[in-house]
């Protein structure tokens, strides 16, 4: 193997892989990067099991081959090295990297343990705009559980229809579900780590090429292609939970407010919610204006954000991170919140549309 | 106490005492920040008894007095209400703050435990610039032990001399002395923590006043004074070590060569250099250049930088971050290296005059 190509170069195809290698694995071939040339592109790829991460790019190839380097120190390399021509060459269990002034020899890792990737063995793609999948990741991945004991939790839903995708996620306190109007052609139900989701935002908001990416379902995995790069998710396995089953269908007080009012009072009210680890604000809902207020052995607040207050008045406890959440995940000016009884489940939803809806279970507070 | 002030005014005079604010005191108090509205000024104070920090702002104050309270929940506040008046009063024990649509009381902190800063006792000022100060301390400050057990070496030498400012730091294995011509009229020395000397820089960066400072030494502290801000430095007790006689008088290997070149080939040689932690590069310093050689397990590396060199070669072995933490303090584009043998000290300094001089004790190596 030796080949020539740009430092910066390099370095983009190396964080972008670098995505999917293992920090604390105790298998060290997955600390490693698998560089390939063939055809006068360099492919580079990695793995943790669960994700898999392929980026090419062009090279000057003078000859072909393959070998895997340690991920952190070939990183810390080539992000060092000067803007400038990198010659990378493979001889006798070494890979000489000699740029400018500067020539390393570092030892390669035995490129026969690496894992498999595997190539794409179906045709049926669904195309989708970039952007719509990261907003739809963004809308709904914290809503999963961070709990590997929750098992089903901690993945997410994604329901294709054929001219929609919803997904969903929830950790048994609250529910998180977006759609977005996508000619899918397909009728499928998948369960993706959330883990892995939020790689993927990463690595679609660094991907510098079309604005399209392709998604190709396999039987236990999926595949996301861009480009230039290829991530293939391992899917989680079972029955996702009949989520549609716990949205509340009616309510007593439907309430509009401002998103940013909302978010950083509550934020502020948060400040003196920190004791016993519940985060416990309480909303006092009344004709215009939602109050809310929280209290601890430092002091108490009260916040008053003025809203547009349709049937009962109403006080309800919330964790305030779980309203936190919602209100950093979504950009609408304004927002709906509908509401039931202090002890029923609070629906959050865009004022008109149905784009997201979120459910949050309430804190159960002794009314004074 | 009762006064009414921008939160924009409020959060910058916040920040600024903090830094005294001890972070893992085991004595309550040390936690506060003391409020002191007196004349239509708000005074905030902290100290953490070794630096003190007291900074004043204007404010429409109806009521004059002074109250303790937490400098984390009270920035943590005031930080996140929108940049709008701020009201704030003191009764009963409680702190109330008002701003649009929020309302917090929180509990207030004894104030007659808070330590007295107390006032100044000279009127003999010594005048400096501010980025004088700043300048000489990020010159040396990085070379002052961390160990506290090391006593005076966790301090840093100011050594006033009438025309010129002196500071030097040193910790056994290398040393840093910069000077200024600087009008001082004294001829004093003093010793001052390093890691105060730290927070200073970062209050004088943060400063928006006047570009000048006032300095005031007594006898056991020493006074910083800029437009709104009084710090108060406890000093070191104790001799500093004779540095001067240190200073090797001859080299028989003189080297100039490019700062940046210099520190980006080190930072990567360091790469190969982090085993049995003393971080070895051997420097093989020849006819016109500088090879910058290490290794370990994970393979090998030469830097090749180009230089002028006087004098004999020579192969020379040094702990890569006391070269870096040079190259990094000072901003020439060319600076000056004198060595003598293998085992004796190498000389840093500009390419002409004397404002630093850093000195570094060389690591031994097998020369194979």
């Amino acid at each position: 193997m030796k080949f020539t190509c740009t430092q910066i170069a390099l370095v983009k195809a190396i964080n972008t892989v670098s995505r999917a290698v293992s920090v604390r694995t105790t298998i060290p071939i997955l600390k490693g990067i698998l560089m390939n040339v063939k055809d006068g592109r360099l492919t580079l790829s990695a793995s943790d099991l669960d994700l898999s991460i392929e980026t090419s790019i062009d090279v000057q190839a003078s000859e072909e081959g393959s070998a895997v380097v340690s991920s952190k120190l070939f990183g810390d390399i080539i992000r060092k090295l000067p803007n400038s021509l990198v010659n990378i060459s493979s001889a006798e269990g070494k890979i000489n990297i000699q740029c400018i002034g500067s020539d390393f020899s570092i030892v390669a890792l035995p490129s026969d343990e690496f894992p498999v990737i595997g190539s794409i063995e179906t045709k049926n793609f669904i195309e989708l705009k970039k952007e719509d999948l990261s907003e739809l990741i963004k809308r709904i991945v914290f809503a999963a559980s961070i709990d590997e004991k929750k098992g089903i939790l901690t993945g997410c839903l994604m329901n294709f229809e054929p001219d929609c995708l919803e997904m969903v996620a929830l950790d048994g306190f609250r529910m998180a579900v977006a759609k977005k109007a996508v000619n899918t052609g397909e009728s499928r139900k998948i369960i993706v780590p959330a883990r892995i989701l939020s790689e993927i935002t990463k690595i679609l908001s660094d991907d510098e090429g079309s604005d399209t990416i392709s998604l190709v379902i396999e039987d236990k995995k999926i595949e996301i292609l861009t480009e230039d790069t290829r991530v293939v998710a391992r899917l989680l396995e079972g029955d996702f939970i009949k989520y549609n089953e716990i949205i509340p269908s009616s309510y007593k007080t439907r309430v509009i407010t401002g998103r940013e009012d909302m978010l950083s009072s509550i934020e502020r009210a948060s400040l003196l919610a920190k004791e016993g680890k519940n985060n416990l604000v309480k909303l006092t809902i009344s004709k215009d204006s939602i109050d809310i207020s929280s209290r601890s052995e430092e002091g108490n607040v009260n916040e008053h954000v003025g809203a547009e207050v349709q049937g009962d008045d109403l006080v309800i406890g919330f964790n305030s991170k779980y309203l936190l959440d919602v209100l950093k995940a979504v950009s609408d000016d304004e927002i709906c919140f509908e509401l039931g009884t202090s002890v029923s489940s609070c629906l959050i939803k865009p004022v008109e549309g149905n784009d997201y809806t979120y459910l949050v279970l309430p804190v159960r507070i002794s009314v004074a």
